[in-house]
């Protein structure tokens, strides 16, 4: 298990580049615009790691949401997990909330889901596995 | 560069240890207690990177008056860096802020410093970099 990224809520996307690039030693990030989601992410790629900024593409989105309600910053926690249904399954066990029933594909063609944040003390936690091609 | 770790504030690590142990398969993690920063840490090994769990050990603490204003949840974003001195000083030239002039010793005796979240919009964001043996 590792953390696959981590999520920043930003107003803008130009405002806040300039600061990572300088940061990080690095060029023009990926831009990727996930019109379901109602976001445009900017991606840098951190060791193993990504450090993702996130801006609303619309005031309905959840990152307009956010950032009306506790402005700027960390957004949420992404941890790449294996064997991400019989994981879910195992945490139903303790107890554990998700934010809906099963993973959803999300960017990248990843099974994706939340954790319910009263389960993680205030954390918005998803946890992402990469889709194996049938052999 | 990558995630060093990333800061979870918690009112009790007794009672969020078990799910980072379920979530990321884990025995007990390694506890720091930092008297000087006023936290008590469980440290959990996620790749390359480190989730830590921080508990205020009096009501001084920042982390303590962290989650008095904003509840439990991500506290802080750590960068594992080269060159602190060379980035700082290269980052005050763009106008970035820092917390406190030049870097201290921290936990395991990296050097740290915290840019200045008015730089960030908000991500509570610390340098560090592992001091190397002098030959």
């Amino acid at each position: 298990m590792k953390i696959d990224h981590i999520g920043l809520a930003v107003k803008s996307l130009d405002e806040m580049i300039p600061f990572y690039q300088n940061l990080l030693g690095q060029d023009q990030p990926e831009i990727e615009e996930i019109d379901t989601q109602g976001v445009r992410v900017a991606i840098f790629q951190t060791g193993e790691s990504r450090v993702e900024l996130l801006e609303a593409l619309n005031t309905d989105s959840p990152i307009a949401r956010f950032i009306e309600k506790r402005g700027e910053g960390m957004h949420h926690l992404a941890l790449a997990v294996e064997g991400i249904e019989e994981l879910i399954s195992s945490l139903k066990k303790e107890g554990v909330r998700f934010i809906g029933d099963k993973p959803v594909i999300g960017a990248g063609g990843k099974k994706i889901i939340f954790v319910h944040p009263a389960s993680t003390h205030g954390v918005l936690l998803e946890l992402c596995e990469a889709v194996e091609e049938e052999s």
